[in-house]
Formats: C-alpha cells, sequence, structure tokens
C-alpha cells in the first residue's frame, strides 16, 4: 500500500487523481497495486494531509464546487507544498505545479526536498527537468530511489518509455518533431487560410494558447522538450536558453510562407530537433518546410508528433496528445506503474 | 552466455544474425547480454551445430557466396531444423521459417519442439502465432519459458512490446491500420495514377509482391495480424480464417474509386481493424475510405501504421517499416533482450 503526496491540484493534479480514483480495482486486479493519498496541497486550492487516505472524489468535487482544500476534512490542513513533502510520510511524490523555464522553480525545490527525504518523485513539471534532469536522476539513483518524468514530452503519450523500453538495443541517432500543439494549431489554422493574429486570437479563445503566448509562439516550450530529449536520450548538458540556443518560434510565419510551401506540395511546422554534429549533441526549434511525405506533415491542430530515427528500424513515428488533462494525469500513473513493477522486484531479491 | 539456435537462415535469419555480430560489444556493454550461435539450420541453405559458437560474420558471408552451411566447419552438419532443436542444446530458438497461415506448419513443430525441450522461443512466424499464440503462450508459461513474437506484426517497430510496456495502465479499446505494406504500395501507387494491374507488377518487380500475390492482395496477411492483435492484446481466440471472418483485399480497388476518393479529400486504404462489439472482440479486413485529416491517411509506400484507441490516451499512432531485414532482424533482438532482462531478474530472485 504506496501512500502517496500530490503538490500541484491544477489540470494535471485533478486528472490524475481521477484516473487514480476509477481505475483503483483495474489498478489492483491488473498490477497488484493498492495506494492511498496521504496529501494534497496547491497553492491556490488549499491544502489537506489525511493518514488513512482521502477520498478523492469528494475532494474533486469539492474543488470543482470552488471550496478550499484548507476546509477539506482531515488531520491535517493549510501546509504549503514544502510541508507537505516535509511532513507527510509519503511514498512517492507527484509533482505537478507550474513550469518557470528559467529556474526550474518551484518544482526543483520539491523534487529534492522529496528525495532527500527519500521519496521516489513522479512529475509532469519541464522546468526542472530540462535544467537539472540528468542531476536529479543521479541524486535519486544514488538514493536508489526513482525518478520518472514521461509526462514532460507529449504528455502522456509514450515517448521516454518507448525509447527506454522498446528500442532497447537500437542506437538512437536523431529525434525530431512536432512537440508544441498550441502552435501547430496555430499553424494549422494558418494552412487553412487564417492570419497569424487570427489564428492566435483563435487559440487563445480555446484555451489552447495564454494571454500571454511567448513561452508556445517563441519556441521556448519545444526548447525545453528538446533539452529534455537531449539530455535524458542522448546523456547530453544542454540547458533550454533561447538566447544561446538556435531557438526560433512562429511569430515571424506568414500567411504567404505557409501559401507558398502550400503551392510547392509543402507545409510548414514548428519542428523541435535533436540530433548530433561532428560527435556533438545538438538541439535545435524553427519553422520547418516539410514535403507531404513525411508523417509529420499530417499531424493536425492540437496533436504532437516525434520521429525517432535508429540504426536498425530506420525511422519510426509516434503521435498523440501532447497534452489535457486525462492523457497528463495519464502520465503520472504510467511512471507511478513503472515504479511499482520495478519496486516489486527489488522486493522479491 | 545464452547457447542460441536459429531454424531459418532467410532474410529475416541473416537480419539478426547481422545485428548480433555488429552489436555484440554494445549489447554486452549496455546490457551484460552474451551469447553464442550454436546452430543455424535451414531447409535451402543447409545447417551447423558448433559447440563453441558459429562465427556470424564467416556464415553470412559463406552463404551469400552461394555454398551449404552443410560444409561450414563445425562439429556436425546436415542436421534438419527438429534435430537441430532435438540436439543443439540451445537455451533460446529463433525461429525464422516460412509462414504457412491455414496450418502454422513448420513453425509450429518447431516452437513446440522447443517449449518441450525447455527452451525460451522468439519468433517472426505469424501463421503458428496467429494460429495457436494463446495455447502455445499457456504452453510457455507453464513451463517458466518465455515466447516472443513482436516481430509479428509491424515487423521491429514496436506494437506489441508498447501495448505491454507502455501503455498498461490503459484500457484499449480499440486497434486498427495499415499492417501490409505490399497492397499500401500498390494502394499508393495507384493514388498517383496507375492501375491496378501496373501497381502490381511494379511491386512485383521492386520484391514487395510475390509472384502469386494473394496472401498480400486478397487480405490475408493482414487478417492473420489483425487475429495476433485480437488474440494477444484482447484475449480473443481467433483464428485467421479468410473464409468465415470479414476479409477483404485490394484486388477489386479500381483506379475509379481511388480517384473518386481523392476529390472528396480521400484516400484508401486496407484497413485491419481489431475492436468489440456487443461485448465480443472482432477482427475485420476491408478498404476504407480515410479522410485526409487521419493520421493513417499519410502512410505512404511500404510503411505500415497502427492506431491504438486507449481511455486514457484517446489515439496514438505509431508509424514505422512494417517488413525488412533489418527491422525485422531486430524484432527478434528486442525479444531477445526482453527475455535477458526478465532472466536476470529472475536469477536475481
Amino acid at each position: 500500500m504506496y501512500k502517496l503526496a500530490l503538490v500541484g491540484f491544477g489540470v494535471v493534479g485533478q486528472g490524475f487523481c481521477e484516473l487514480l480514483s476509477s481505475k483503483k480495482n483495474f489498478l489492483k486486479k491488473n498490477f497488484n497495486l493498492d495506494y492511498r493519498v496521504v496529501a494534497i496541497s496547491d497553492s491556490q486550492k488549499g491544502s489537506v494531509f489525511s493518514r488513512e487516505g482521502i477520498d478523492l472524489s469528494k475532494a474533486l468535487e469539492w474543488v470543482k464546487g470552488g471550496r478550499s482544500l484548507d476546509e477539506f476534512p482531515g488531520d491535517e490542513n493549510g501546509w504549503d507544498a514544502l510541508t507537505t513533502i516535509e511532513r507527510s510520510g509519503a511514498d512517492i511524490l507527484f509533482e505537478a505545479t507550474w513550469t518557470d523555464i528559467r529556474t526550474g522553480e518551484p518544482g526543483l525545490s520539491h523534487i529534492r526536498k522529496a528525495l532527500e527525504k527519500g521519496m521516489h518523485v513522479v512529475t509532469t513539471n519541464k522546468g526542472p527537468i530540462a535544467l537539472f534532469g540528468n542531476q536529479l536522476q543521479r541524486d535519486a539513483e544514488e538514493k536508489g530511489l526513482f525518478l520518472r518524468f514521461e509526462g514532460t514530452v507529449m504528455s502522456g503519450t509514450p515517448l521516454l518509455n518507448l525509447i527506454r523500453e522498446c528500442l532497447a538495443g537500437c542506437q538512437i541517432q536523431e529525434i525530431r518533431g512536432i512537440v508544441n500543439g498550441t502552435t501547430n494549431f496555430i499553424l494549422t489554422q494558418m494552412f487553412e487560410g487564417k492570419s497569424y493574429a487570427e489564428a492566435l486570437k483563435t487559440a487563445q479563445e480555446l484555451g489552447y494558447a495564454e494571454a500571454v503566448p511567448d513561452a508556445d509562439v517563441l519556441g521556448w516550450d519545444a526548447l525545453a522538450k528538446a533539452c529534455i530529449l537531449a539530455n535524458t536520450v542522448f546523456g547530453a548538458q544542454i540547458k533550454p536558453d533561447p538566447d544561446k540556443l538556435p531557438c526560433q518560434g512562429i511569430d515571424k510565419v506568414s500567411l504567404k510562407d505557409i501559401e507558398q510551401a502550400k503551392s510547392e506540395g509543402m507545409v510548414i511546422k514548428l519542428i523541435a530537433r535533436v540530433f548530433i554534429e561532428n560527435g556533438e549533441v545538438r538541439v535545435k526549434v524553427s519553422p520547418e518546410r516539410i514535403p507531404l511525405s513525411d508523417p509529420l506533415s499530417g499531424i493536425k491542430g492540437a496533436k504532437n508528433a516525434l520521429t525517432i530515427k535508429t540504426d536498425a528500424l530506420d525511422e519510426i513515428t509516434i503521435t498523440g496528445y501532447g497534452a489535457g488533462k486525462t492523457p497528463t494525469g495519464f502520465a503520472m500513473l504510467v511512471d507511478f506503474l513503472d515504479i511499482h513493477k520495478k519496486l516489486s522486484r527489488r522486493g522479491n531479491e
């Protein structure tokens, strides 16, 4: 029976709790996986700690009704994230707070504190992983702990696990693709004839783009994901600094560029690339003209896709949602399952 | 140090041996995987058994030079497949002989004999798995043995491993896609304006289609793969009988049908489908009109792609080569690695 603590109870945290709640019997039956969530802490939605476990359906409803978890029945309320990690006694921390790609905070402090306390960590937070993933991974390994972050790239669509579990034995030569749904949505709209400004407005109205859309449209989010891949798959040490790395967004792509490409049987996509040049691992984000014969050309709207070039299988492409409540919540669940599998084996040694 | 026996030394067997040879140091270093191939047997190319291990580069060259393995230096020559399995003392059998989708032979007898002798089995042979996969899997499990067959669907492009390792925790609701490269090549040629007869002729000239192309163009190969998915992923018990199951090939697709679809923004693809209807698992193979917004519409030439519909991730699509020497050889390697991982854990218990 795992004791879980959850820091961050926004879209992702709630998506994860919905799955934990709805799949409880399925997970018990199929994987002998049993758990209770002993703490939830969110800077906006309040916090609750309960030794016996929180009723997740009730907590989800509570928050949807606009009430604060500070008033939710339990043993303690009002703990901030660090206090929750310090005092909850959980076995695994699920970190789903916001991303700051310049500092990695507050996720970085949460993950460090959890490892210090001997907790395994699952996160969907790109900031700390893009900036300090290798170091955090080493810290975890030194203590015999697991750090998992499938949700940082393509949400729950298997990418990091695919490479680790299914492509073992291959040498990965290049990874390239569409890892930002917001810009892909905008470019898809422009392909259908809208101007950049109109398409951005639609994306904002639908909730795909933020009011200040810089992190998406300037390519920073894609760059962070490219760095996560470079560092975890290729063993590089690249910080996602858009001023120092080749990083160009879609803000300068005009309708004319797109129509020109279209007339030549091409589409324009924002492509993140990790590749090897003169023995060095490189990352690059830029709008590229893609021929219609490339599987990436058909990726529409908010979908993501990555093409992995390998020695033995040539190119394989995986396509799926790159964001969203349930897919990203599922990323946390699949990481939890992976930790469970590995701990079960260890228990049997 | 695993002792390996290989039955079938055609394209797939040779592709596997090339990888075993070229990746020997990589596999030792990264996975502590060490092996020697003690026996190779092929009904056309002869056979050799060597207690100390066969020099694979030399054997590959030997066969490429048109010489029979019956004359290759070793401890024994001339063993047929069953004698090889009986007497080689190998730990793992790699079965890569030809497919007979009506009887599953000769692969079926090879796999049964190997399990009887206490050998793990890796195969790329669709016949025995489509017909008797569940039963063979049970036989293997009862004896604590592993039976792996990633290469039977989409060659080495991870599909069965993807579902088992990366989508654990999801409920799989439907699988559909393009699993036969020959027919996809022909349909792609027709989309570009060739008649069915011309496109088939080109496919035959390029070695994609056989002189008697029935197994591909009538949909039987796709049906066998659909049954493998139905039985292994959905736990069904469906035999790939094209007379009893809904199975329609591409032989009746006309250029006019394709041009009609094209004018409506659609393409025609041969789609294999595994789905649930009224609580029953069903399979179906037929040419379908696919809108250009579907990732399957962009799969060109000899590529394969499957879309997996799940409860938590909605649809994910994986695209890659579905045949070929190195990709199919790699399927055997990745299965070998998986068995090695699981045996290493067991050894630690």
